[in-house]
C-alpha cells in the first residue's frame, strides 16, 4: 500500500490506489463531498472526492475529523486547481470512528493550548513540520561525522559529577531521605549536563568522536530558551587545534542546513510561510556566507564604540572581562557582521577551567559561535594540555580535583592539542525552523513545574 | 595531514608521510628500532623503523608507551613481512611524552581491571573494535529507519510515568526530603524505562517513528546482561499488524549486521580472533537465514517434549502460562531451530497490558526474538486499539489509569492497528561484537553500587 509522501512523488504514474489515512476534514457539497487526508508521511494533504454513489457512502459521510478511514480510488491529474492531483474515491471503509470531542478541530490553537495536549499537538502541521525536521537534522549531524570516521559515544547520562557544585544538576535516587551511601550507586548520583569530560577521554583513544544525546539542568529560568531536558551534540578532536575546531563548526551548522534543504523541503516551507517570514533567505544566506572571526578583544572596542555613538544595551557597562549577554551577541552578528559569528579569545575569568590558556595570561583559546536571532549556537574550545596549568586552574576556581582527578590525569598519558565543542540541538533547530520558543521543537518539554506525559 | 586509516587505504600510492599518533610500544634493535603507533582510525597499527641517524633520535628513543609523537617519513612496501608496508622515519619528534606510570602496558589486563579505567580502555584493540562497532551499528539503525522515512523521536528522559509502580524506576529529584511537590517539577519525577507510549502518541501523527534514547532501569541486579543504564531502540508503526511488525525486526537486524560488515570489517575481524571464536560465520548464518516464527503454544509443546525426551532445564514444570526463562529461549532457537526465532501470541497474563488481546481470550499479539547465545534480543508487539478493553486491562492489572489517561485516549481519536518493538542496545552489540558482559559494551558503566567517572 502507497503512503502519501510516495503519492506525491508517483501520482502522474498512479490510476488506482488504496490509501489509509487520518481525516483532517470531511465537507459535504451539494453534489461532491471532499476528505481531506493526511497520514503523517508528509506534511501535504490529499483531497478526496466522493459522491453519493460510492461505495460506503452512509459511513463516510459520517467520518469526522481525526478518524482512520480507507480509500481505495482513481488519481485524477488537477492542474488547474490548487493541488496537482485528487482522488476520486470508488470505495471508503471508516476504520475506526474519532469521537466528536477531538481536541484539535480545523480552528487555529494557541502554542500554550497545544502545549497542554502535547501527545496530540505532532498531527498539526507546524508540528509535523518542526519534528520532521528535527528528525532530518538529527540524521544530518550523524551522517557528518559518521561520513568522517568519528565515533559516536554514549556518554553515561547518570553521573557522580555534580558541575563543578553548581547546583544545577538533578540528583538520581532510589531513596527519599537523602541517604546517599545507601543509595543505589552508594554515593551521590546526578543527571549529566554535559558530556565532554567522558568524550575526551574517548578521544585519545579514537582521535574523532562525537556524543548526541540528553543533558539536564535543573535551572530555575521560565524563559523561551530553557529546558531542564536538552539534547547536545558534543564533538572532540585529538590533534586538533581551535582554528580547525572553528572549521568544523563551521561546516557542521552548513551541512546540517543543506541537508534539510534536500530532506525536508515541503517542511521547511511550511514553516517559512507560517514561523519566520524570510526563514529560507536567512538559512541560504548562512549556507552561502564564510563565517566571520571575532577577537572577544576586537567584540569589546565595537561595543564600546556603539555604547558611544548611542546604541542602548540593558548592560551597556562595557569592558575587558564581561561576559557577553545576548543582546551583545546579537548585535554583532545581526548589526556588525551581518551573518554567523566566531568570537574566539575570552577572558580566561568567565570561562571554564579546561579552556587552554593563552600566552597572554588572560585569555583562553575558546569560542563561541553567534547567529542572528538566536544568540550563542555553539561554545567550544581547545582544551588545557598542561597538567599543573589545569589542576592549578581547578584549585583557583574552588574545584573538587579529587573527583576530577581521572579527567586531569588524562595529560600524563600522551595528550597532544584536544578541541571540541557543545551544540545545542533544541536551539539549532529553533534557528532552522524558525520557531520561537524552546517547548515548541521538544516533543514532551521539561520545564520548572511541567511534567506532563 | 593523513590519518592512520586513510593510510591503511591509500598506502601503494603514497611516498612520503607525516603522522600523529600515540606510541604502542617502542623496541630498540641492535640496528634499527621500532616504533608501533596507533591514533584511534583504525584498529590497525603502523610500524615505524628507525635507525640511530634519524632526525629526533635521542629523544626518539625515550619515547614511552602512550606518548605522542609525530613521524615524518617514506612508505615502504613490505609484501613479505606480517604488515603490508611500514614508515621509514627521517624525522621523530616526541611531542607529549607519558608517565612511567600509565596504567595500559604492554600485558594483558583483566576485563574487572580495565572495567576500573573506563577512561583509558578504548585506547586497547579490543575495546576499539567494541566500541567502533557500536557507533557503526548506530548509525545503522538511523540509516535503516531514515531511509524508510520514519521520524525519530526524542522521546523525554523525565517522566511521571513510574512504570506501573514496579519500584523499578529511579527518582529524579533536586531535595534530599522526597517533598516533591515542592519540588522541580512539583511532582514526583522518574527516569524513564521506556518511550514506546510516547512514541505511540507520535506515530499517529507520522505513522511511522522512532527513538533511540538512553532508558533506566533501578534493577538491583548485578549480572552480565543488567546495567541500570542502557540504550533502546523503539519503533512504531501505525497501521501495521505483528506480521508487518517481524518482518521490519527481521529487517534491521540483517541491516544492521549487513552495515557493520561493510563497514567495521577489521574491528570484526579483530572480535572474531579475540572475543567470540566463529562470530562472523554466526553473524554470516543470521544474514542467510530466514528467521522462523513459534507460536508460544507450539514452544511450549516443544518444551515439554524435551523435558519428556531428558532435557534437563532449571525450571522443568513447564505449561501454559510459563514465562520463559533464558534457558528455555536459548534451547529453542539454539537446539530446535539453530537461527533467530520469534514466538509469537503470548498469553496474555506474562505480558503488558498495552498488547492487543487476540480473539482467543488468552494470548495476546506479542512477540519476542529469541538469538543463540542471548536468548531475547527483540521484544515486540501489536497495541490494543479498543478504548474499553486497555481499560479493563490496566484496572485488573491495578494501573494507575488516570496518570495513563493520555495514553489510553488516543484510541478514542481515531486508532486502527498500531504496532511497534523495543531492541535494547547493548544486547544487539554483545550479540555482534561477541562481548559476554554488557559492562564491556557501555563506555562508562552504571550498575549496583558501582558509578566512576
Amino acid at each position: 500500500m502507497k503512503d502519501i509522501k510516495t503519492l506525491f512523488l508517483e501520482f502522474k504514474n498512479t490510476k488506482e490506489i488504496t490509501l489509509i489515512a487520518r481525516v483532517r476534514s470531511n465537507r459535504q457539497g451539494k453534489v461532491v463531498s471532499f476528505l481531506v487526508l493526511t497520514d503523517g508521511t508528509t506534511v501535504k494533504d490529499v483531497q478526496v472526492v466522493y459522491k453519493s454513489d460510492v461505495k460506503g457512502y452512509k459511513d463516510a459521510v459520517q467520518a469526522r475529523v481525526s478518524s482512520i478511514v480507507e480509500v481505495k480510488g482513481i488519481v485524477v491529474l488537477t492542474p488547474d486547481k490548487q493541488q496537482d492531483f485528487e482522488i476520486q474515491a470508488q470505495e471508503i471503509i471508516l476504520l475506526d470512528q474519532s469521537i466528536e470531542e477531538y481536541p484539535l478541530q480545523k480552528k487555529e490553537h494557541s502554542p500554550e493550548f497545544l502545549r497542554e495536549i502535547s501527545h496530540l499537538r505532532a498531527r498539526t502541521k507546524t508540528f509535523q513540520s518542526i519534528f520532521k525536521i528535527r528528525s532530518v537534522t538529527a540524521f544530518a549531524i550523524h551522517k557528518f561525522f559518521q561520513e568522517k570516521n568519528y565515533v559516536y559515544i554514549n556518554t553515561p547520562i547518570i553521573t557522580e559529577n555534580d558541575a563543578e557544585g553548581a547546583g544545577e544538576a538533578f540528583i538520581v535516587t532510589t531513596r527519599q531521605d537523602g541517604k546517599y551511601e545507601e543509595d543505589f550507586f552508594g554515593k551521590k548520583a546526578n543527571l549529566t549536563v554535559s558530556g565532554q569530560l567522558n568524550a575526551e577521554a574517548y578521544a585519545q583513544a579514537f582521535k574523532n568522536v562525537y556524543t548526541f544525546g540528553p543533558t539536564f539542568r535543573a535551572e530555575n529560568s521560565n524563559t523561551s530558551k530553557h529546558a531542564a531536558e536538552f539534547w547536545m551534540i558534543e564533538p572532540e578532536m585529538a590533534f586538533c587545534d581551535l582554528k580547525e575546531n572553528m572549521q568544523i563548526i563551521e561546516d557542521l551548522v552548513k551541512y546540517s542546513i543543506n541537508y534539510v534543504f534536500e530532506n525536508a523541503r515541503e517542511e521547511l516551507e511550511f514553516c517559512n510561510e507560517n514561523l519566520e517570514e524570510g526563514l529560507i533567505d536567512k538559512l541560504n544566506n548562512v549556507r552561502n556566507s564564510k563565517f566571520v572571526i571575532n577577537k572577544y578583544e576586537e567584540v569589546i572596542k565595537i561595543l564600546q564604540k556603539a555604547v558611544l555613538d548611542g546604541h542602548k544595551f540593558e548592560e551597556s557597562s562595557i569592558e575587558f572581562g564581561l561576559d557577553l549577554a545576548t543582546e551583545h551577541e546579537r548585535y554583532i552578528c545581526e548589526v556588525v557582521n551581518k551573518c554567523p559569528t566566531f568570537v574566539t579569545d575570552y577572558p580566561k575569568e568567565i570561562k571554564a577551567f579546561y579552556m587552554k590558556q593563552n600566552d597572554d595570561n588572560r585569555t583562553v583559546a575558546a569560542t563561541d559561535l553567534l547567529v542572528p536571532g538566536i544568540g550563542e549556537l555553539v561554545g567550544g574550545s581547545q582544551r588545557e594540555d598542561d597538567y599543573d596549568k589545569i589542576t592549578d586552574r581547578c584549585k583557583k576556581m574552588g574545584i573538587n580535583i579529587e573527583e576530577l582527578s581521572w579527567y586531569n590525569d588524562l595529560r600524563k598519558f600522551g595528550y597532544y592539542k584536544s578541541s571540541g565543542f557543545g551544540l545545542g540541538f533544541e536551539r539549532l533547530i529553533m534557528y532552522i525552523t524558525g520557531a520561537s520558543n524552546i517547548r515548541d521543537v521538544i516533543s514532551f518539554p521539561r520545564t520548572p513545574r511541567n511534567l506532563l506525559f
